[in-house]
């Protein structure tokens, strides 16, 4: 079952059209984790010439969705809380690492830490999500 | 100066990379105080088929940074805590309105709500920066 | 019944041992709203001599406590963003305003300020509930 | 240095009317690093028989205090953002860890989890200071 559902996350985010947008590459998954990376581009410039918040944030969403969605059954976003610690290099390649930190039937939070080049620390978020019953709609028989 | 700034933003939000990829239009600017709209599209599709969480927080993210720098200074983003209320319709125009609630020399609170249609409620965020001395470096003579 | 649950809102905070410790007295209550009162004292004070945050958040969390379990059903705080804008001035009497912003059947989001003197803005936070079936085990027949 | 830093926010925290008020102790304290403990008590129950969240806050709030004021100068909380994991059992003894994720000459960010009996979580948090360039007022000669 476990490797039912990563295979599929791995299908889904392949597919999934903001993925594409963004450049979003699923490198890892595992139970309640993630590792997704994100090559910064000069179409995700901001107003002062540094990376957009937005394109960062996305990479950390993309961590935070495969991971908490990876028991298996829906989980929704509740809330996310960013702490913005460096801008990243111009052509910077992102990884962020989501880890669960609490899991009930209900609820689950995460810590989600984005690098470049391994250890410099980009941002940090905090996030947390409402779990469905419902099983994942695209897992294959 | 105000003039001048307000001028200067919506000049450089036309310009500036990630808004284009997004589709973020700055409607408003006043001291403290914008307004952004964006409209969902296929491309912005997450896993299980809603908006991306990262294309709202774009959305947000752009009127959070054209408020905070609304006073002609740099303003960089430190924290940013985003709850979601509601996913967007499909093809839902989405508006971010941001309004500041504190402005010291040195940082600045902000809250932004995500709308659609006016009233109804897709996200929340309270954000905060710290501000530098030296001048948005776009603005022209 | 809404009145009721005021009532025994009331009661209850009278009741309650931390608002006696921490001198929080409920002044409003309707649904999906509360307005809290505190004054600061000597044995709020930190390393520093202000008031320690912990204090303020006590102010925070009653109005959040209050205004979300008004309905009548038990909530249950899942997450509290806080920022800090200004210390409160020795012997203060602040108020913290708890109003809701969303409701679902399962989670609810509150806005609460802290106002020393009716417009000072002393904190200001934005809080997560998620909502049980069960009703308040003190609401009397 | 060091020495004097941290043997004077132990001397302090001893000193401090609110940490006597709650019975917060500093265990641990190094640079950017902070160890403290609690006992919930039954003055300490909120509306529902539960440790208020305000008494678990003035911890971590605690931990991250020493921790941010562990370099010999002046930080001054911005954010915190808390998510409430478990409620704590009666009367337990509570320990809150900070640890520092960054370090700016302006600003740091801090990771702070309450744990009860050493590894069952009741609360995480992310925080972050203001630095100002001021001593520590209560370093002694």
């Amino acid at each position: 079952m476990e490797k039912k559902v990563f295979d599929a996350l791995f299908k889904r985010v392949d597919w999934e059209p903001f993925a594409q947008l963004m450049g979003l590459k699923l490198k890892k998954v595992d139970k309640g984790y993630s590792l997704v990376e994100m090559t910064t581009r000069e179409e995700m410039k901001n107003i002062l010439g540094s990376t957009h918040g937005g394109a960062i944030f996305s990479l950390i969403d993309e961590a935070f969705e495969t991971a908490s969605n990876s028991h298996g059954t829906i989980a929704v976003a509740l809330n996310m809380n960013v702490t913005f610690i460096a801008p990243p290099s111009p052509g910077a390649v992102l990884q962020a690492e989501a880890k669960e930190i609490n899991l009930t039937s209900r609820t689950a939070t995460y810590l989600i830490n984005v690098t470049e080049g391994g250890d410099r620390l980009i941002a940090t978020c905090q996030a947390l999500v409402y779990r469905k019953k419902e099983m994942l709609p695209f897992l294959e028989e």
